[in-house]
C-alpha cells in the first residue's frame, strides 16, 4: 500500500479494515496477534510523531533514567509503567471496596494544613491572604483521623496524600500516598484482623494469590534478638543467636573485651555454608566492617569439628556446646559478631540478608508477614541530649509502663506495632493517647516548651477534652504495596509522575521559577 | 443507680448489661431505642469532657458558624456532617466502582506541580533543595491527564484534589475536589453516555433515585437565548422570549432606543402572575436595576386585554401579538428588560430564578439535566485587550471553525461542553487540541510570549508531537455534586475540614506562623 509505506513509529492513524488470517509463512508466535492481519481499506493519519529521544520497545530498554523521566509519556508506551498504574488502581478499588464493606468511611483531609511535628520537614504554602502565615502540606493525616474519632466518626480510612521535605534516600519521594485508618472502641485485637483480611483480598485481586493469616506476630524486643532488626525478613531463617555467656568461657580476647566493654557477641550458621571460599568470606568481613564491627569471626563445621583461625582460643567442649547452640552440622559455617548491641544487629541484619540473596534461600513466590508489637516508646536522641517519639507523640504507652515514665521512660513500651512483609515495613500504627493529660505529659517529656505545645497542639489537647473515645489506628505504605505486587525495583517506578532524588519532576522541569508578581502577593521574598 | 448520677453530657463511657423493654409509661417514640432500655450491670468511664461550648443536639442549633467551625469535631457530633460525609463516601465508591467497570484507570497525579495559568492564581510551595524555584498546587491535573494520553493509557479517571488561591466568593474553596477523566480515540458521541451512567448510577447509589437518560443537549446560545445563561435551570419552563420586531412596532420610547442603540428586548411570562403586587413588582424592578438594567416593564393579562402603565405606548392589535408570541392567557404578567444582551440576560435570568423560588415552581424532587454545547472558544478581555480561553488554552475549536480563527476569533466554537444541574454547573469539558502546531497557534492568540509558551508549556508542545492521540475530557465538580445530593447549603458543608471565606481553618489555627530557620532552609523572607 502506497500510504501505509509514509507511515513511521509513534504515528497515530485510524484503520478501516478486515481483519483475516496470515499466510501460513507469515505467522508469528511470539506476538499476540502474530496468527492474524488486517486488510486496509482505509487509512486516516491523526497524528504524525517526530522521531523520538530513545527508542520505544516492550523490551527492557537500557535508557539512561534522567532521559526516562524527562520524556516520561515516551516512557509509558512500554507498557511496563502503564501495567504497574493498572495494578496501583486495582488494589486501591480493593482497598476501597473492602473497607466500605468493613464499616469505613472515606474522608478527605485538608493537604492545605498545619505545620506539625511528625519527625520530617514541612512543605510550606505562604498564604496570599494571612500575610506572614504558611500552611503546610501534611506528612500525614494523623490529626485529622484522631479529630474524627473525637468527632464521633467512629470507623475512617482514607488513600492520603503524604509529603516531606527531606533528603531523598534511594527510595524515598517528596510526595507519597498512604492507606491510612482508624478506629474508636477497639484495640488491636480488632484491628489486625480487619488489617489482615484488607491485604489478603489486595493479594487475591492484585495477584490472585491466597495469603495465610492470621499473621505471626513478634515483639519488638524478639525481633532485634533474634534478626537484628524490626523489620525481619521471615522468608528464610538464619536466626541470631546470643552466645555471650559461652563466648566469655573462650580465650578470644576480642570477645572477652567487647562483653566486658557491655558489647555482645552474636551469631548465625549458613547451612551448607562450608563451600564459602575465603574470598567470599573476606567480602563479608569487609560488610559488616563498614557498618561499624570490627572483624567478622568464622568457624567451619568439618567432620573433625569446627575449624577456624580463631580455633585455638576455643576448647573443643566448648565449641561444641557453641554448635549445638547454633544448631550447626557438619557443612554448615557460622559466623560471630563482636561489638555493641547495635553495631552487633545491624552488621549481622545486613550479612543474613545478604546471604539469603546470594545463596538463593528466598523462594520468590514467598510473602512473609508479621506484626511487630510493643516498640519502644521513646528514643534518645544523643545530639540534642533529649527523648524523641519512637512512633509519634500521640503514641499510648503500655498502660503498665506508665509508672516507668517518671522513673525511666527508655524502658515504657508503647501500644504500637508494625507491619512488615519480606524485610520491608509495610505498615506502622499504635493504640493513641485519649486523655488530654497523658497527651501533655507526653509532650512534655519530648521537651515541648508550654509555648510550642499550645502553638502546634492547643486546638488538638483542648479537643481531647471533651470526651474522647479511645482509638488506634494504621497507616500503610500504599507505594512500597504496589512495588512489591509489580516486582518494581523501587517506589518510583510506581507513581505516574515521581520526582527524582533531588525533589525535581524533569518531565513539568518543576519546581521552577515563578513571576515577581507571584511572589510579591505571597509576600515573600526570595534570596539566593 | 449511684455512678450513672455522676455523668455528664459528652462523657466516653463502656457499659455492660442487658436490653429490656421500657415501663409502658417510659415508652417515647420520638427516638429509635425509645421503647427498650437498658439495665446497667458494669459501667467505666473511659473519657471525662468538659463543658462544650455550644450544645450538641441532632436539631439544627443555631450556633454562630465561626464558633461551629473552630469547634469542627462537637459540631460533628450532630450527625449532620457525619450524615455528609458517609454520602460524599458513598458517592466517591460509585464513581470509582463504575468508572473500572468501563475500563478507565484511576491514577495520582501530583500535587507538587507546576505554575500554569488555568485562569486563577496558584499556591506556591517554595523548594528547599532548588533555592529560588517553587512548585505550584494543580489547578486540577489538566495537564497530566493529557499526557498520560500521550502516554498511551487511553481511559484515565481520577478523584482529584485542585487548588486555586482565588478571593473566594460565597461558596468556594481553596481546596476542592472534581471527578476528572481523560478518553482517547473517541468523541462526545462516546463521553456523554458514559458521564450519564455515571450520575445516574451515583443518584441511584446515594439517593435511591432512578434519573431517565440521555440528557437534553442545547447549545450555549440557544441556552442563553432562552435562559439569559449558560447554566440554566431546567426544572421550570418561563423562557426568556425575544421581541425586538414587535417592541419596534411600539412607540415607548426605552424600547426604541435601547433596540437602535444596539440592544435587545426580551420578556418572560409569569404564569398566574396577574396576583402580583404593586409592591412585588417594585420589589423585582429594584432587582433587574441591581443587575445594570434600567427598570422593569410589566402587563397584566386581563379579561378585556393587557393592562399596564405604559399601555399606552402600545396599540391594542400589538398588545396581542406580544400576548400571543409570549404565549399569555388571561392571569398571567409579562416581565420585559430592554437593555445590552448582557445586562437583559443577567437581569431576566436572575428574575425567572427568583420568580420560580417565590412561586414555588420548583419540584424538590426534580433533577433537571442537561448539556450546554458549543461554547465560544475565547472571550474579550476588556481590561487587559486581550482574548481568553472561555474554557481553557487546550481545548479544541470546532474544525469548521478553523478559518475564522484568524479573521474573527470571538465567532469560533469550541468543541467543549458543560453538565448543568438544577442551575449549577456540575461539568466542563472539552475535546483537547492534539496538534502542538494548532496548540502553539492557539497560545499565540491568547498573547503568550514564545518566551511564556517554552518556560510553561515547552514540555508539553514538545509531547504533542510524537504521536498525539485525539483525545477528550471532563471535570465534575464532587463537592457539588454532594451538596445537592445532601440538601445542604453550601460546600462547606460536605466537606470534613473547610476553610473560611479568608482562606483559614479555624479549628487547626491554619494559615499560622513558622519558626524562621523553617524559611530560612526555604531561602525565602516574609514581610509584612
Amino acid at each position: 500500500m502506497k500510504r501505509g509505506g509514509q507511515l513511521r513509529s509513534e504515528w497515530v492513524i485510524a484503520v478501516q479494515g478486515k481483519v483475516v488470517p496470515r499466510g501460513i509463512d507469515m505467522i508469528n508466535p511470539k506476538i499476540k496477534t502474530g496468527d492474524i492481519e488486517l486488510e486496509v481499506h482505509a487509512l486516516h493519519i491523526l497524528s504524525k510523531a517526530k522521531t523520538t529521544p530513545f527508542s520505544i520497545s516492550d523490551e527492557h530498554v537500557l535508557v539512561n533514567e534522567e532521559l526516562r523521566l524527562k520524556y516520561r509519556y515516551l516512557d509509558m508506551r512500554r507498557g511496563e509503567i502503564t501495567h504497574r498504574l493498572v495494578t496501583r488502581h486495582q488494589l486501591m478499588l480493593a482497598v476501597r471496596i473492602f473497607m466500605d464493606e468493613q464499616g469505613f468511611t472515606e474522608v478527605m483531609t485538608p493537604i492545605l494544613a498545619k505545620s506539625t511535628p511528625e519527625g520530617a520537614r514541612d512543605y510550606l504554602v505562604p498564604s496570599r491572604t494571612n500575610p506572614g502565615s504558611f500552611f503546610a502540606l501534611p506528612q500525614s493525616p494523623q490529626i485529622f483521623k484522631q479529630i474524627l474519632m473525637i468527632g464521633g466518626l467512629d470507623r475512617y480510612f482514607q488513600i492520603a496524600s503524604c509529603f516531606r521535605d527531606e533528603d531523598l534516600r534511594a527510595d524515598r519521594q517528596p510526595e507519597f500516598t498512604q492507606i491510612d485508618m482508624e478506629m474508636s472502641f477497639a484495640t488491636e485485637e480488632d484491628l489486625f484482623p480487619i488489617i489482615e483480611a484488607l491485604v489478603v483480598q489486595i493479594f487475591k485481586t492484585c495477584k490472585g494469590i491466597s495469603l495465610s493469616s492470621p499473621f505471626e506476630k513478634i515483639s519488638y524486643r524478639d525481633a532485634v534478638e533474634k534478626y537484628g532488626t524490626d523489620k525481619p525478613d521471615l522468608r528464610f531463617g538464619m536466626p541470631l543467636v546470643r552466645i555471650d555467656d559461652l563466648a566469655l568461657q573462650s580465650h578470644f580476647s576480642v570477645f572477652l573485651e567487647q562483653i566486658r566493654g557491655g558489647g555482645i557477641v552474636k551469631g548465625i550458621c549458613v547451612k551448607g555454608g562450608g563451600d564459602l571460599s575465603r574470598k567470599k568470606i573476606d567480602e563479608y568481613t569487609a560488610l559488616v566492617r563498614r557498618l561499624g564491627a570490627e572483624g567478622l569471626a568464622w568457624f567451619k563445621m568439618e567432620e573433625e569439628g569446627a575449624v577456624s583461625s580463631i580455633g585455638k582460643f576455643f576448647d573443643p567442649p566448648l565449641l561444641k556446646k557453641i554448635a549445638e547452640k547454633m544448631e550447626a552440622v557438619h557443612g554448615d559455617l557460622l559466623f560471630f559478631v563482636a561489638a555493641s548491641e547495635k553495631i552487633t544487629n545491624q552488621a549481622l541484619d545486613h550479612l543474613r540478608r545478604t546471604l539469603a540473596k546470594e545463596r538463593h534461600l528466598i523462594h520468590p513466590d514467598l510473602y512473609a508477614w508479621a506484626w511487630i508489637t510493643d516498640f519502644p516508646l521513646f528514643q534518645w536522641e544523643r545530639e540534642t541530649g533529649t527523648y524523641a517519639s519512637e512512633h509519634h507523640p500521640f503514641t499510648s504507652p503500655h498502660m503498665e509502663d506508665l509508672p516507668l515514665l517518671d522513673t525511666d521512660p527508655l524502658q515504657v513500651r508503647s501500644s504500637s506495632y508494625d507491619l512488615v512483609l519480606n524485610g520491608y515495613e509495610i505498615g506502622s500504627g499504635s493504640q493513641r493517647i485519649h486523655s488530654s493529660e497523658l497527651q501533655e505529659k507526653i509532650f512534655h517529656i519530648l521537651k515541648l516548651s508550654d509555648d510550642d505545645i499550645k502553638k502546634r497542639f492547643g486546638f488538638f489537647i483542648e479537643a481531647l477534652q471533651y470526651g474522647t473515645p479511645p482509638h488506634l489506628g494504621i497507616a500503610l505504605g500504599l507505594d512500597r504495596l504496589v512495588m512489591i505486587l509489580t516486582q518494581a525495583e523501587g517506589i518510583r517506578d510506581v507513581i505516574a509522575f515521581p520526582k527524582t532524588q533531588k525533589a525535581t519532576d524533569l518531565m513539568l522541569e518543576a519546581p521552577s521559577e515563578v513571576e515577581k508578581k507571584q511572589l510579591k502577593e505571597l509576600n515573600i521574598q526570595a534570596y539566593l
